[in-house]
């Protein structure tokens, strides 16, 4: 598996006008697809977002996930873990914030920078490593078996629309807290940081990886508001019915 | 104070129409001082609606907080307290989910259940209900003084439209989950409820209560983010700097 052989940008046969309002209906499905999930509260959603710094996450769970309710729908970043996380295993504080039944929960990244950022930094020994890949799948297999259905997306940037997008946040006032010299340092080790990506696609494929071409936000956007839709049409939702003991079946209508 | 004397419904001399569209605009205006909120990382809102059963504090918060940046604005609702959680002080569940700077938290229901409910079923003794009351001023002083702004609403419906909205949920498949027994059992001490609520309004009204029209939703929700912009524009946000050691003063513009 290469990434190399993967485009950052499809060609739509749409107009950006187009994709813009077709990416307003699918909100709209995923809206009350997830309405049936909240009322059934019979399974859950995780979706989790992986890419460079400046990939787009953000971006894309503001997309497809646009005016849903936020009482049924929580974002969890995960940053360099606290004294306390870091005393416990490194799934520890994933599972912790894993959605409960009705839920959707979305991760900013999330455990595979636990594989990424050791990998590449060399701070972890390679069986360490190769232990850490075995209990992503165990992990995402005991999830999946508990009702949790598991959407994983690499956002693929480019490395030069990176650049771009990362000098916005140098020229842009308005950007300028998105901003950190670390990025640029980061970005020094793009070859790196790209093999040991596609390790992670090969080896932790028990759940697939969507690879998103992400070089332009709204057909981004697009590409993943579909596999999420597929996704929780297949997941059996449906409103439940009346559960009361004052209320006889004749009130149902 | 009288909740009686309180309106369920204001005059609007807008059209509904009116009402929605200038909704959506209020909603944007929101989240371009919610962006500025995220950004600086310097102050936090504090959001909580209280109201009878359907009062509708799950429709005002989608309403109001309208695409708004996921990551940056957390729901929670207050349940039955767990054992462990009943095993700390009731302020103690609360507080671990006040919002970090830079964030909205919404709560849907929150401590002030700790009154209404033991107060209404007697099952606290007066001097308990009382200290309570000193302890939530003094907790939402020191939340304040913090840097976190604090809205409150009581979410006023008339006890006739709550029955209809009661009945929706027996009667539309898509609101069946909705219903609970308990709601209609909770509804025979309507006047109780209502004045604890006031005893509420006049005791703990160091941060302000605002008593919220809401027979009707779109009406109740315009009012509601009126008072939130209003309260966010006297938070002082902007963006911060750039900050950074790679890219000198030039680059900004």
């Amino acid at each position: 598996m290469k990434l190399s052989d993967h485009p950052t940008r499809l060609e739509f046969d749409k107009s950006r006008k187009e994709i813009k309002k077709e990416n307003k209906q699918l909100s709209k499905d995923i809206i009350e697809l997830q309405r049936k999930l909240y009322a059934q509260k019979e399974k859950s959603l995780l979706v989790i977002f992986q890419g460079v710094d400046a990939s787009g996450k953000d971006s894309a769970l503001r997309d497809v996930f646009r005016e849903i309710n936020p009482a049924g729908c929580h974002v969890f970043s995960f940053k360099k873990p606290t004294e306390k996380e870091a005393s416990h295993d490194f799934l520890w504080r994933v599972h912790h914030v894993c959605p409960a039944k009705g839920m959707i929960h979305i991760f900013n990244r999330s455990h595979y920078e636990d594989i990424l950022v050791p990998k590449v930094e060399g701070y972890l020994p390679d069986d360490v490593i190769d232990e850490r890949f075995e209990m992503m799948n165990d992990f995402e297999r005991m999830l999946t078996k508990n009702g949790t259905t598991i959407l994983k997306f690499y956002l693929h940037l480019s490395k030069d629309r990176q650049k771009e997008k990362l000098m916005k946040r140098v020229n842009r006032h308005d950007k300028h807290y998105k901003h950190s010299d670390g990025d640029w340092e980061v970005r020094k080790k793009w070859d790196q940081y790209m093999e040991v990506y596609e390790e992670i696609f090969e080896r932790c494929n028990e759940v697939p990886w969507h690879i998103i071409p992400s070089d332009d936000n709204k057909e981004k956007a697009n590409i993943i508001a579909k596999i999420v839709i597929e996704a929780m049409e297949q997941m059996d939702l449906s409103f439940p019915p009346l559960k009361s003991k004052l209320f006889t079946p004749e009130y149902e209508n």
